[in-house]
């Protein structure tokens, strides 16, 4: 299996920022798209439990509506796609044992296999109040977040992460708590317009050494 | 500039896996090594604040003791580089006011055209009590951590995400609270041991329809 050239990778996050601007006009094509929903799915989660969903707003209607409750940004419209990253609300013991019957079915094991894995889950789950397992789950909505906007850096497609959003009025709009999860962080992705000054400026980082330390 | 094939891409993060057992005896190239402390470095976050510091830990004595607080996973010492991704353990005025003299220096604009972004970025700052930032600059650190294991992914180099350990001992065995910052996660990476069944497993996702879902 091909791998790729490290300098070549660093080259492509460097071209990553965040995209105040996208051209309305551009589309992101439909294999390109399927690689990024991938790469949300392929992300690691603590346990492997998954603790989030992903959804993927293309409606007109739903997108102004939400743009009327992100202070008006306008990557909520204008971007070629966007995807709202859920939180599931809390992690339930019914949760884990949906999770082990999946590993039963895609593994061909057997459940007996697997009950010392499902008891230290099921100990760490209800070890949590509904609070803690909510802000578990938050923290690892942005491990996706992060293999979206990687993978969207080395296919060329311009993206831009936002919280500045009311969480509670997304919920309502899209119906989520009724499903058990809650807005946690968007991405807006597609193509930045010509005229997007902020793409032609130099990254900003604090030297390397005040960021990276050696022990 | 060079984008990737979107297939080579998702074909990547699927031979990923979180890595149970390192080969001890090989080593990351420095060059590879390089590329994957600049990932980390490029993540975004939240107005580009950087509320994070990445320590890499080389000294076998400090990982001796580092696993004996990770339930003695042996990937703590085995593996070829260990990484406590930290939190700033909250924003404070000064780390905004330091973050806009790097903007003025790295794009040589004058400080007065940013008045009004500082201004935005304190005001949140300051409506953060302590708990509320920690926990923000937390989640953050996870976008950094999505970096890393995907750029590793992209290398062909083996990791593993841990949060089974004791945070209030890291932070004491690297003297993290004295600089401001609290461990947060961990990665630690290299190569897969050739006996390493896990690797050899069917990665386990529930189906895409039930994670992502279309709007």
């Amino acid at each position: 299996m091909q791998t790729f050239d490290p300098h070549a990778v660093v080259e492509r996050l460097g071209w990553r920022y965040a995209t105040k601007k996208f051209d309305p006009g551009r589309k992101i094509p439909a294999d390109r798209w399927a690689a990024l929903e991938k790469a949300m799915i392929l992300a690691p989660s603590s346990y492997g439990l998954q603790p989030w969903r992903f959804v993927v707003v293309n409606d007109a209607t739903l997108r102004a509506k939400l743009r009327a409750v992100s202070w008006n940004q306008p990557q909520i419209t204008d971007a070629s796609h966007l995807v709202v990253f859920c939180r599931r609300a809390a992690m339930t013991p019914a949760d884990v044992e949906r999770y082990v019957q999946r590993i039963v079915d895609v593994r061909a094991v057997p459940a007996a296999a697997l009950e010392q894995y499902k008891n230290m889950m099921l100990g760490t789950v209800k070890g949590l109040s509904a609070e803690q397992s909510g802000a578990w789950n938050g923290r690892q909505v942005y491990i996706a977040l992060g293999f979206f906007l990687s993978a969207a850096a080395m296919l060329g497609i311009d993206a831009c992460p936002m919280e500045g959003f009311d969480g509670a009025k997304y919920d309502e709009i899209l119906g989520l708590p009724a499903e058990g999860y809650h807005a946690q962080v968007v991405a807006t992705a597609g193509y930045r317009a010509p005229d997007d000054e902020f793409g032609k400026m130099a990254k900003v980082r604090f030297a390397d050494a005040d960021v990276v330390k050696h022990r």
